[in-house]
């Protein structure tokens, strides 16, 4: 099969079909979405080698005795060990031993064929077309920050950054019925958010005044430095991007506000998938462009460009 | 009135005694004592100008009429303004215009006499000697970690540093039944920390495992990289030392564990004179030595040797 890998840099590689272990199922993969993590990879992160990607739809095709044979499905990105103390814990998210799919030492999803263990699985509702499920990675990221940083509907919010991301976290915070304001440097994708009821600003026109939370979801150190300036004191900050930079953090800043600094990082994948049933979230805006598989490359340039939202992979042979 | 006033330089100074305004006192200051923030303003912490101190008990001078004449008194260390949001939903510690006891436009306690809001003030239970009393300010900001943390007592938590506030940290926390650990570079400090229930470590001779808090009370870089490198995911990071070093953030670091890091600053002080009455903290050993204040400068040189834990000031006059 063809596939997106990464080895030092991103090539099309002909490789073996995967052969799904103990508890694991093959899944014929429709569609992957490239996200910031990948594009991280580009540049280093983690070391990893192999197939990238990790947002994906698909259908189970093996083995032939799975019960989840011709399901369709996404799939959590994490693998635990399962015998370790977090794993027996439910923390398999953050077993010390995971790998994760497409980004840490197992291939990933920028093929027409992964595999993953059954347990990860969860079964797409039929009204949910593939190319809304395979939001559910990202949207349950974006959910993530309430489960971290609960929202309640009298809190003023500020999510710092306009990329997918930003817009899924602004749009999913939007639903506490809070006060949601999102910052960032692309009018017309601020304007994708500002249907959903978040009053939105290019950065340097922000209003005055403190929020009680801020998410930061720019990928950017100046992103860092805006919500610590905006924060109120006893506030929250939620740190939202995986980047490498290192932010020169003046512990004084934190500790005279006595302001908290949470990372957050994998969510729930069940109220991903429940929100995009009943239409709450409609993500289809943010596709930019979805190329064949077989024009990976170019899509990774694609997603590149300053201001690209989502790009897609299809990733069905013949395609 | 002989007072230590910084301007630049610390220079003891014959100053006018202060007068009180509308809702102040005047305390006649008879412990005074030099904490980690004081020997920061030395090195340009707020750009402080003035008489230098807030870690103090006295007893009240003047005006003669205040109900409060002749009562034994400490006091909380920050004046808000009184009329914004912050100051009415009971925050004049996070207020924006506030005043800081001996930090931040407002003169300190290395001096005779100092003026406070009467608002300020608690009283000092008789059975709670001034040596021990001049604790009630470092001991509330030690009982404000577990205010913005709570420790279970099922909890594993590390204190990073073995100072007066770190010690006086662990001793708080193992008030709660918790397994508390103690990190720090002094066995003659760790030693104070046993005879509390609190298992203590050289940095180096840290035994493995994760920490559900990590507190860093060290005030240096290395102990936040220590405090981060041992938290367990999903756990909390108290930073507690106000100093002027960046930390090279890495925000991975927080986002993939989804660890939370939380500033803590100014803290309770009646459960502190409660604690200090009841016997339950005993501050005694963590008096390295008393100098009268017109020896202040040996004082403040004394205090930065490293190793050195508490040191006071008799402000008294005639001492």
């Amino acid at each position: 099969m063809l596939a997106l890998y990464f080895d030092g840099q991103p090539a099309l590689k002909d490789l073996p079909r995967p052969a799904p272990g103990d508890g694991e199922v093959l899944v014929r993969v429709h569609l992957a979405g490239i996200c910031g993590t990948d594009l991280a990879v580009l540049k280093g992160y983690h070391n990893f080698r192999g197939i990238m990607g990790h947002e994906f739809v698909g259908e189970v095709a093996g083995p032939a005795d799975s019960p989840w044979l011709g399901q369709r499905v996404v799939g959590e990105i994490n693998i635990g060990c399962e015998t370790c103390e977090r794993c027996r814990a439910g923390l398999a998210r953050h077993c010390r031993q995971r790998r994760v799919l497409g980004l840490l030492n197992h291939d990933g999803a920028f093929a027409p064929y992964l595999t993953l263990p059954a347990a990860n699985l969860h079964a797409v509702p039929p009204e949910v077309p593939d190319v809304w499920a395979v939001f559910t990675e990202p949207l349950a990221a974006a959910l993530r920050v309430p489960e971290l940083a609960p929202v309640s509907p009298a809190a003023r919010v500020l999510v710092v950054g306009d990329g997918s991301l930003g817009l899924q976290i602004a749009w999913v915070l939007a639903l506490s019925g809070a006060e949601i304001h999102l910052a960032g440097h692309h009018p017309e994708h601020l304007a994708l958010a500002r249907p959903r009821g978040v009053a939105t600003f290019l950065a340097a026109d922000l209003p005055a005044g403190d929020y009680d939370i801020v998410v930061e979801a720019s990928g950017s150190p100046s992103g860092l430095e805006l919500a610590l300036t905006r924060v109120r004191p006893l506030g929250t900050v939620v740190l939202k991007s995986t980047y490498t930079n290192r932010y020169p953090l003046e512990p004084s800043a934190l500790v005279v506000p006595e302001v908290r600094l949470v990372g957050s990082r994998c969510g729930p994948f069940a109220g991903a998938l429940r929100l995009l049933k009943d239409g709450r979230i409609d993500p289809r805006p943010l596709i930019s462009r979805t190329f064949p598989l077989a024009r990976g490359l170019e899509a990774l340039d694609w997603a590149r460009r300053p201001g690209v939202l989502k790009v897609h992979l299809d990733c069905r042979e013949g395609n």
